[in-house]
Order: C-alpha cells, then sequence, then structure tokens
C-alpha cells in the first residue's frame, strides 16, 4: 500500500508554505471588496441536482460531479434509465448558480441591493492538465437588486482595487454587451434562432482565427464574414470618434461631455456596414468606457463569454502576458428569477484565482517572531510544553524540536520553515532562565 | 418555481452576520494554534473511495457520501454489484483519514515532526437533527512523528489556550487510555475477540446506564459487572492516591513529585478487584494529568471515543453545562501506517466548531468605519462609483445605497447592518465636499 499515493485525480493538497501564500492572497481580496461594501455569505459545496441541472450553468453542467442518492439498492441501478437519475445532489461548478438559489432563499432577509461575496472551492470534471484542476477557488462579487449601470461601475471598482493591491497593475478588463452582440447578429441578417450558435463560434475567434470563424459558420448557411466586418465596424465607431457631439449628447446629461475619453462609443453611424445599425444599443458600454474606475477598460465586440444567461454587460479581465482571462463575469438579470419566481436584476464578477495567485508577488510579511525550542532529552515533557505555554502566553509562536547532535543543520532546516529565534532546553530551564538568540 | 428553495437536506446557507460570527471564531482558533507551533495544510474535499472505505473510519465510512465515477453508461448501471461500485471518489467524514493521506503523500516534504492545522468543512449522511448537519466545519491539530507524551501535551496546550481565547473557561478535557480499557478488559476476563465489541457496549454506559451496559454485555456473556467494578476501581485508585510515594516514584526523575497534584494516579494496587492488575499502564495517564496544561483534566476510565484506530491516551472535550462533547481526540499510532506503509506515530484532538460557535461570546469587535452613501437619483452613476472610489482609497468600508423618502428608516436599516456613518450625496459633490456625520 505505499506505492503511489497521491490526491485524487486534477486536485491538489496544499503546504504550510503553499497554504500560507493562498490565504494571504485572499485576505488581500476580501479585504478590498468588503472595504467596497460587499459582504461574504457560504452556502453548502452540493446543491439538489435539479437545480445544477437547471440549464443555467451551460457546458459546465456537463463537467459537474454528481452525488449519488443514498440508500441506493441494487434494484435501484438495473431500473435507472441513466446514471443521473441516481444521483440527487451535485458539486457546485460555479458560485453564480449557489448565489441565485441562495437569494431566491433568502430574499426577505437581505437588503433590497445586496452585495455579495463568495470566497469558496468549485469543481469541475474537467481533463486535468496544466493549470486546470478539477477543483479550485474563484472569488466572486455580485450585486443583486440593482438595474443600472451603478452595480456594474461598483463591481469594476472594486475588482480594479483588488488587483491593484494585489500588485497586479497590468490587468486589465475587456468589455461588451450582450445586446450589442445580438443587435450585430441581426443586423448582418442572422436569424434569431441561430445567435445562440453564432456566438459560440465567434467565441472561437481567439483560437480558430476568422477564416475558421467565417467557415464554420458558413457551414451552417450563416454570412461570417458580414457578421464580423459589422463587429469591425462597431469597434472602428467606438474607437474612432471620442468626444463626438453626438456621443455627448446621447449622455442626456449635462456631466456626460467631461466624462467622454478617448475610448468612448460615437454615435455616428454613417459608416456602411453599419447604415441602419441602431447605435442606441451601445450607450451602456459607452457609459462604462467614459468611467473612472481604477483599472484600465477596453471595449472588444467580439467578446461573447460562454455563459448563456448573460443579458447585457459582460466582462474579461486580461494580463497583457497571459494567454488566457484571470477573470470575468457581467450582467444576468434572467437568472435569479428563475429560482425566486419573479424577475431580480443582477451583476457580478468572478476572478480565477488559481491563475490569479501565480501572479501575484506580494511584498514580503514583517516576520513574526518564531521561537524554535530546541528542548534537550532529558528535559521532562510537561516542563518543556511549561515552558512552551508561558512564551506562548507572552505573545511568541514557539515551536519545539528535539535537540539533535548537528545543531547548525537543525538551525537551518528551523530557519528555511520560519523560525527567527531559538533557545536551548535544559534540564531544570523555566521560560525566565531561556537564552533566546536571533538565528542568523 | 417560487415555491420551496432551500439548501440541501441538513445543509447550511450563512448570512453575512453568521458568516462573519463563524469566520471570528475561526480565526481565534488559528492564531492559537499557529502560536503554538502548528501550521495549516489543506486536501481536496473528496478523497478516493477506496481510501474512505479502508476501515479507518469507523461506523463514520458508512454515512460518506459517494461521487459517481464519470462517463458512467446504462451498461455500468446494470453490471454493477453493489452502488458503491460506481462511485469511485467520496466526500471526506473527518479530517483524520485525509490527513493520514497527506502525509504519506508529502512525508519527504514534511518536517520529521509535524504540527498540522486543519480547518475545514466535512460531510455526514445523518439523519438531520437540531445541531447535527450533513456538512459542518472541523478544526483539527494533530502531530505526526512524536511517540512520546510531549505531543499529547503540546496538543492539550494548545486545546486549552484556544479555548481560553474564546472565552470558554469551564471547558474540560476527560481523558482515558485505549490501553487501560484493554487492560481493564483482560484483567476482566473477557476474551480478545470481545474486546471491541465490548467497548461499543462501555461506550454506551451515558445512555443505557451501568445496567443497560451489564445486560447488554451479558448477551454476549461477558461479566459486564466485574469489567465495571474494574473500570471503577480504577478510577478509585487515580483519585485516592495522590502524591503516594510509589506514584512520584513510578515518574522515574527529580521533578515528579512537584507536578503530582491530587488528580495523580498511584500504584496502589493492593485493592482486591485490581489484584494482579499491571498499574504500568497508568503511567501515560498520570503523567498527562501531573502537567499543567492550561485546562482541567478529568481522568475517565469508561471513556471510549468510538474510533477503532486509537491505540493511547484518547480525549473528550466536555462543558458543564452541555450533555454532549465539543471535540475529542487521541492517538493513532498504526493509522498513517496504513498509507504510508511504515509505522509514523501520531496523535490529534478535533474540536466540534459547530457545538463551540454558539458557545462563544466573544467581546464585541471596535466597529470599523462604515460610510453609507445615500445617493440622490440625479447623481450620475459614475459620480457616485468616483466619491466611494476616493473614500475606499482613502481607508474607509463604503456601502452605496440609493437615498429613499424615508431616510430616518433608511438609516436604522443601515445602522442595523452595521454602517457608522452616512452621507448624501447629490448632483456636483465631490468626496471632498462630502459632509459625513455618524448614525446616532
Amino acid at each position: 500500500m505505499a506505492t503511489q499515493v497521491n490526491p485524487p485525480r486534477g486536485m491538489r493538497d496544499f503546504l504550510p508554505v503553499d497554504k500560507r501564500a493562498r490565504e494571504r492572497v485572499l485576505r488581500v481580496i476580501r479585504a478590498a471588496y468588503e472595504h467596497h461594501g460587499f459582504e461574504e455569505i457560504e452556502t453548502p459545496v452540493v446543491e439538489d441536482a435539479a437545480r445544477l441541472h437547471a440549464g443555467l450553468g451551460g457546458d459546465n453542467e456537463k463537467l459537474a460531479f454528481a452525488v449519488m442518492r443514498r440508500g441506493l439498492t441494487v434494484d435501484d441501478l438495473r431500473a435507472a434509465e441513466a446514471p443521473l437519475a441516481l444521483a440527487d445532489l451535485g458539486l457546485r461548478f460555479d458560485l453564480t448558480v449557489p448565489l441565485a438559489r441562495f437569494i431566491a432563499t433568502h430574499r426577505s432577509s437581505l437588503p433590497p441591493v445586496f452585495r455579495a461575496i463568495q470566497i469558496a472551492p468549485v469543481w469541475r470534471a474537467e481533463r486535468p492538465q496544466r493549470g486546470r484542476y478539477r477543483q479550485f477557488m474563484q472569488c466572486d462579487i455580485d450585486i443583486a437588486g440593482e438595474p443600472g449601470i451603478t452595480a456594474e461601475l461598483e463591481l469594476l471598482t472594486a475588482t480594479g482595487d483588488a488587483l491593484t493591491r494585489l500588485g497586479i497593475p497590468d490587468a486589465f478588463i475587456r468589455i461588451n454587451d450582450r445586446r450589442i452582440l445580438f443587435a450585430a447578429l441581426e443586423h448582418a441578417g442572422v436569424a434569431p434562432e441561430q445567435h445562440e450558435s453564432a456566438l459560440v463560434t465567434v467565441d472561437k475567434l481567439d483560437k480558430i482565427g476568422r477564416e475558421g470563424v467565417t467557415e464554420e459558420l458558413a457551414g451552417r448557411g450563416i454570412d461570417g464574414a458580414r457578421l464580423l466586418e459589422t463587429l469591425d465596424a462597431i469597434r472602428a465607431l467606438a474607437e474612432g470618434a471620442g468626444a463626438a457631439p453626438e456621443a455627448a449628447h446621447a449622455g442626456g446629461d449635462a456631466h456626460a461631455p467631461e466624462r467622454i475619453p478617448g475610448a468612448g462609443v460615437a454615435a455616428d453611424a454613417s459608416r456602411e456596414p453599419l447604415e441602419g445599425f441602431d447605435v442606441a444599443v451601445l450607450e451602456p458600454v459607452r457609459e462604462l468606457l467614459g468611467a473612472e474606475v481604477g483599472i484600465r477598460l477596453e471595449f472588444d465586440p467580439t467578446l461573447v463569454r460562454g455563459m448563456g444567461y448573460y443579458t447585457g454587460p459582460i466582462f474579461e479581465i486580461a494580463h497583457p502576458e497571459l494567454p488566457f482571462s484571470i477573470g470575468g463575469g457581467g450582467r444576468y438579470d434572467g437568472m435569479i428569477g428563475r429560482f425566486l419566481g419573479q424577475e431580480l436584476p443582477a451583476v457580478g464578477i468572478s476572478l480565477g484565482f488559481e491563475r490569479l495567485v501565480d501572479l501575484v508577488e506580494l511584498p514580503a510579511e514583517a516576520a513574526a517572531e518564531t521561537v524554535a525550542l530546541l528542548v534537550d532529552k532529558a528535559v521532562e515533557p510537561a516542563d518543556a510544553v511549561a515552558i512552551k505555554r508561558a512564551l506562548v502566553a507572552a505573545g511568541q509562536t514557539v515551536r519545539m524540536q528535539r535537540r539533535t547532535k548537528n545543531v547548525t543543520g537543525l538551525l537551518e532546516q528551523l530557519a528555511a520553515s520560519g523560525a527567527t529565534h531559538f533557545a536551548f532546553v535544559r534540564p531544570g530551564d523555566t521560560a525566565e532562565t531561556l537564552e533566546l538568540k536571533p538565528i542568523a
């Protein structure tokens, strides 16, 4: 039995040094979010299978680990029509479905606008590969109950602050809006029933390129070239016209002109590919791009995000040195209603903690004083522990250690594991007689 | 779908106020354990089913939630000989089996004596009832690699400190030793193959009383009266003779006499029920009782603890006002070897967090300054968020809130949710022009 003893496939243990580093990053994120008025909640790691498979999790539903019903008999196995019929619970694959369920459960105990923090693991039965795990942490913030763009701005601001506190100033956020995508699809003549599948293809732009996307869409009778041309024109419109008078006017209030930077989206729809395109759909993104949220925002009209439940602005956190995103989110106004029975607008952003933690370089923490007691063999256990107890009561962190012959080697080991001071403990010693010396 | 929306049966959500209280108690426990030189680790919430069902979890193995193998077909269901054959993973039912597996996996990266903290949820498919949940937190400390009583003393000291910091000074720890129990069984003429089942019955003493125990044992041909008489005599021996010369001598060192209090165990075995009983088996408990560990220890020779893997001293944390234990543990020298392939001594204590958290009354935390911004409808979202951002940058915790007509009611709500100050935000305001007022 001493052969291979590993954690389950695709999952990880964390040794003290790793656990410390992870918890420290989580503390920084949590503190940032709390300062922005978000409050942490917790839900069980499993949800009823029916809720996990309610069609809200997209492809992730297929990756859910299923927990078997209790008290199953062999007859139940024989009678089951599908494996999932034997499961009544499942490990959550994200924190959004549980949040929607939580809000439906506790609506009457929550404030009208509820700002939630969830920092917790999720599970997906993905093919294990470098950087992709079957249990991993997510850090989500969500605002439920606020239909307006204030919610998006608060989320972006809190996210920018968290990334700044983590020392990742180069991170930026790609933004788009589902309504822009659907307007572009309509403008490009894609039939409504093909919208979702067309978006799945557009989402592959990074991987298969423009030609690949056009080809795949052509296979379904969709004019991909025209769709991409429309999206290009929307991008050009946004990039080209900063404080165009139309844009200012579109803002509809006296403050707008001052807040439209170069990245603003103009309302000049005179270019040919956008003829007849209703630019009003660009307004929310324009407003987001015009606000100062403490992190660079970049409009990307080809950004799709996988989940079908998004209804408005969508976000993806990116870093110039990374080929993958380090988080994302968006507005999902219809989803909570699926559990609650009445509509409740919501928007959220999730940090991909496992990718983030590798990027973070927090300044070294001031080492707490940790005393290693090197205890002589002849010292009674009760006496050694009494000394330890007295030092802890005085505020020290104390590790006991049997004294070995090679003290130099021992001190090196102890220093590596965080000890800053040491003392020999000999028979007759008390906490008062000890000589604490720094480990050089 | 708006009817009943609850978390899975027997499991709980935590609202912000509960989550805060729980995390605060966990922080106190974690800090205490860290000061005593323990280091936190983490393992996945699931373990391979074969390891969970290796016979190390006692009755808890039956309560494990099973996670289904991925990619099962209907043919697999038809061919399976038992439900568990369809499961390759299971949710952990305690933190001891995962720790043993963890140490086997990482032995070469760990110090020779490893002091572990695990603060994490476990799952058991118990019949839900008040105070008993299907997902609950455990707080374990374990020392692996130390065969001597020093490990027990360090654990007891750290536990005592944690309970003191939590403001539960009345808690005490019942102690016994598996070796005393087995010696008593042998002394009472119970056949070795009946030892384990006899202990299961003795463990019910609280519930079914002496008569019930005697009766149940009689049904298996065991002289229960003699067994209880033996255990009584062991208790009397311990209570009766404090600093008896034999006891002092048994300590074997010059310091021992000073450390043996009234609760010490004497070596006077002249009483009739113990004639021929080898009192040397009482030595470890005597040594524990004689040490000052910062929490009251009480010898209870009828203490059994359910798990079969205990090999030496066993502990149960009790409170005078509670009919159930709030934690427990013991030495389990053989268990890690089951995974590691070589013996490694270990001892641990687990705090029953869910029972503890209800007992704890920590002094109120100094309320952090939390500012509620009451935002006028006419204020642009970007302006409101800019003000929030400036206040957060200045160190405040900030909650935005639409201003409603009933400001008094709103302020009451905000105060209840932790806000200490408020400010109205009107068009044209900046962080500098705001008037922050305390909420009376």
